[in-house]
């Protein structure tokens, strides 16, 4: 490992929430969002979570000269064999609203019985020591659940109104957001990605 | 989790003592070379070890209508800033012998002390339950060391003849198959990949 604490760690993503996550976590290195280097998003063309959050991290770290880190994540229905997968955020086309990509999976899912509409949140995060980096520090997180018939809750994004929590005994967008990043795949990825960039450094 | 034991998985390589490593630990699933259905090797564009893996897999699973298991390896000299790193294999040029890299290798090191010629051999496998799996199961072993200065021993291939194991006190190509399998990046990808994959269908 050549970085060292206190070298910045650029971020690729303009979500102040996850900034301040990462940020507690990861104490010793201050983290900066992409927008403060006017970075423009990369396009997400990769077929996987884990292919998609090395291109956006290797963006990063390209335009910044600093290490990145970046995530993918999605919703895993298996009643749909695996969508709407890395295309979650635009399910029912470009531009799409969470309001439309929530409406067109509860169309595609519409009949379909209870216990076959288990579903997962998927995050894969990923650090990056510079845009060549051959060894991405590669996490994942899932989180499991079941398609509800049709929306509750005003917390959360995306899904959340639809993703039914089993062990919370609600759904996602019902929870605190303090509860939700304690559970959820973004949660769990992040804790697990800081543990091994520690590790990586200690090496 | 959708494909059950009894499944045939197809493996990215025409390396009978990998196949035959994998079928030992995944004794359930008759494990079957590419070779078998005239698969065309895939072009290693990636610029990390998990894409190059992931894009073996994928063009696997594509053409034999089968779950794959690939993996992608090679060196990461610390001196080198992680040369050769995903061009291993090829470091002293397309269609380069063994012999050639390591020439190479010795060349691009002369002059460098001991104490700074730490290297690892880092090796990523990936298993994809087909073709567009967002999700394929990713597993990473290292194997850390030094560059030798001159070459020695006879088993293994590659940079063997130039990977000081310290643990065992001698080169990796001194070390008999068996030993450098439960030691090697390769044999550490393998077990945990196995681990991973019986995790996920027992899900």
């Amino acid at each position: 490992m050549t970085f060292s604490t206190l070298q910045k760690i650029v971020l690729a993503s303009g979500n102040p929430g996850k900034i301040r996550e990462i940020q507690a976590i990861l104490a010793e290195h201050p983290i900066v969002p992409q927008s403060e280097f006017n970075v423009v998003d990369v396009e997400e063309t990769g077929a996987t979570f884990v292919e998609n959050a090395i291109l956006k991290a290797r963006n990063a770290a390209l335009h910044c000269q600093l290490p990145a880190i970046a995530d993918d994540s999605g919703l895993v229905v298996d009643a749909l064999n695996g969508a709407p997968g890395v295309i979650s955020a635009r399910y029912a086309g470009v531009g799409a609203s969470d309001r439309d990509n929530v409406d067109k999976l509860l169309r595609e899912l519409d009949g379909v019985p209870d216990e076959l509409r288990t579903a997962r949140f998927i995050c894969v995060m990923v650090f990056m020591e510079h845009a060549y980096d051959p060894c991405p520090v590669i996490a994942q997180g899932v989180w499991e659940g079941r398609i509800l018939d049709h929306a509750v809750g005003e917390n959360g994004f995306g899904y959340d109104p639809v993703f039914w929590v089993p062990e919370q005994q609600c759904a996602s967008a019902q929870l605190p957001a303090a509860v939700k990043n304690a559970l959820s795949h973004r949660g769990q990825a992040l804790k697990r990605l800081t543990a091994l960039i520690k590790e990586r450094e200690a090496a």
